[in-house]
């Protein structure tokens, strides 16, 4: 049985409130043998105090040396099979600048490049213009209509946009049109199937009217589109989970993911304290809050080891406001692991840890990867997680008589 | 999504050596209660350091329970899954002695029995022959011939020899003609559908040659044949993993298997020392190192505690040798536990270690069952243990955006 039939089938409805909070990319590597994690490098009296209240273990986001993207890793938290559920790169992009991305459409990464004279590529990013230059030159590209499609050119930065087709019985199955090389002309677009002989032939008339739109652009001549990807069929979490669901989230492609899986997305400001704000004004309105906090990530992308102890300091100064809201299941988790020494994601289990008056006592006296690795939650899967704040909830009934 | 398919698509190459050495039945169990295993009661600084650099677990070679041969228990350490890949008992003797089986290939089992006047059996190991009469007895099988099949009859030991029918259209859902018991005439084979009735058709003409030809070699006298099996197919992992294997092995069954998944077999001669200078050649030639430590097994089998103990202190005193060549990462673990207390193979976890440099600090001090419980690896599936190794070999990139 699918794990999402089972919950809908033992699924009871109730008036318990679950918080979700994801700092992205949590979990870490100490720099030297032996030493710290950042995160237990940091100073954090709430969480470790959550940590002893609750329950903890270590998510697996995908599989034992899987390294999820932003994608796979949170689908997952929100108990999406994430091998199951694959969002293409192109719907990614368009979630990313919040496009309303809807079934009918087929979404498409473009890229700006140079070309000489002979039509063969100079630049593959055409000397990474600025996002103004971008925004410009995609208002161009708006001009251009093929009849029985609508198109949508949105910009992202420096040399990339998102170019949507909306219309009937379009694929996906097209190639990348970017030749991935120097000295190479851009490659036609071929469709796989029937519906993407269609997206193909759409898309070889944009590309043909952009080439005469941007014939004076220079370094911005021409365009490459790469990652065509359908809207992929998915329930939301209200139909599969019965709650009420909201997104609290900075940064669009978070904001994406989240009106993927059919949550609503608050508005929420840009810093913390208004998250929290937002967290508190919505409280009676919605069932499930998910909380998003980016800056535990992008430290580690950086390579950043005492930013990424900041960031986490920083978070862990916010908890007590979450917890005076006296949510029934609070958790917190990341997405995947950032470790700094990486400077990208990695495969390392998560740190998580459940608070909720349910829970055994599990002797961890801290939150951290070590004090996670001897938590009672264990090593789980992340695509489990939802099942467990259910049931904490006790919004699962029986399984069987 | 099939997990092979998932690597195929993340995996990167790079210049990484990974050497995963694989001490056969190393798991155990005490003798007394509150007793040490093996592993526990054997001085073992080399592996202690090993695993106080590295990250530890206990690895589940099938599932809970489920004691694994030797087949299964390498195929998981590959990266197979064990109860989707099958090999046939006769392949699997087959390839015990090196016999290269291919495609079109039945292998199985044979064993010379001993049959009284009234063709009944009076001894199903023929009085156990020295292994010189079985290549003389198999010498006289060899000159059967059945039009459109070729056929081999290989010596194994003793009373047992493999026999390989060669040809189109041969199945392998046929029945053993071994009764199973004294008094018994030897079963006719038959087949359960229509290629394996040809295969019954051909080895039924077989078995009554055999029976001409050995009427006056008593009390090798009659053959029965088992095990039908024909060759699996399977992708090797140098297309899964894009990595360039070779087995360091001495035994011939695990040459085989290795074999199997399309792994190099070298040339090692019959000594750990001779392994490890093999190796030490051949580390340029290759990217994973299969080395197989036959004794931890053999020693178990035989219940002889004490001479396991030595084994694992023998074994341990190479690791200095291998690590001198810094593999990227380093891997000991075993493809099941056979305690001496069982004289047998068991479904017990396998204590392993993973040394890189990208693992999570632990706290195990040791190598042993009771330090590995408290590792980082947790308790995990042996299937995904190259999951793993890839991982820190950083050959895998990223899943989704």
């Amino acid at each position: 049985m699918h794990l999402h039939d089972l919950i809908r089938q033992l699924r009871e409805p109730n008036q318990s409130k679950i918080v979700m909070l994801v700092a992205d990319g949590l979990g870490g590597l100490p720099l030297v043998p032996e030493g710290k994690t950042e995160l237990e490098a940091a100073h954090t009296p709430h969480l470790d105090a959550a940590a002893r209240d609750g329950i903890c273990g270590l998510c697996v986001p995908v599989l034992p040396g899987i390294t999820p993207g932003s994608g796979p890793g949170h689908l997952s938290l929100f108990g999406y099979d994430p091998l199951e559920y694959r969002i293409g790169r192109g719907v990614l992009e368009a979630l990313g600048i919040n496009f309303p991305v809807g079934p009918q459409d087929v979404a498409i990464r473009g890229n700006f490049c140079t070309i000489d004279e002979q039509g063969l590529i100079t630049d593959r990013r055409a000397g990474r213009p600025s996002t103004e230059r971008c925004i410009e030159v995609c208002a161009l590209l708006k001009r251009i209509e093929v009849p029985g499609v609508e198109l949508f050119v949105e910009p992202v930065r420096e040399h990339r946009f998102v170019l949507i087709l909306r219309g009937e019985g379009l694929g996906d199955q097209v190639n990348d049109t970017d030749p991935q090389g120097l000295g190479l002309a851009p490659l036609p677009a071929q469709g796989g199937d029937e519906p993407s002989r269609r997206t193909a032939e759409v898309v070889n008339r944009f590309i043909a009217e952009a080439g005469r739109l941007l014939r004076r652009e220079a370094p911005t001549n021409m365009i490459t589109l790469r990652g065509f990807a359908k809207y992929p069929p998915i329930a939301t979490m209200e139909e599969i989970y019965g709650l009420r669901c909201v997104a609290i989230a900075v940064y669009p492609m978070y904001k994406g993911l989240a009106r993927l899986v059919g949550m609503t997305v608050a508005d929420c400001g840009t810093t913390l304290e208004e998250q929290i704000d937002t967290l508190t004004r919505l409280w009676d309105d919605y069932d499930f809050f998910f909380l998003h906090y980016k800056y535990t990530d992008s430290t580690g992308e950086d390579g950043n080891f005492l930013a990424k102890v900041q960031m986490i300091e920083k978070l862990d100064e916010v908890v007590p406001a979450i917890r005076m809201l006296r949510p029934d299941v609070f958790i917190v988790t990341g997405d995947h692991s950032t470790p700094s020494k990486l400077r990208s994601h990695s495969w390392h289990p998560v740190p998580t840890l459940l608070v909720a008056d349910t829970v055994r006592t599990d002797g961890v006296e801290g939150f951290s990867e070590a004090a996670c690795l001897h938590g009672g939650l264990g090593q789980f899967e992340a695509k489990h997680l939802m099942l467990l704040a259910m049931a904490h909830a006790r919004r699962l009934g029986k399984y069987g008589a």
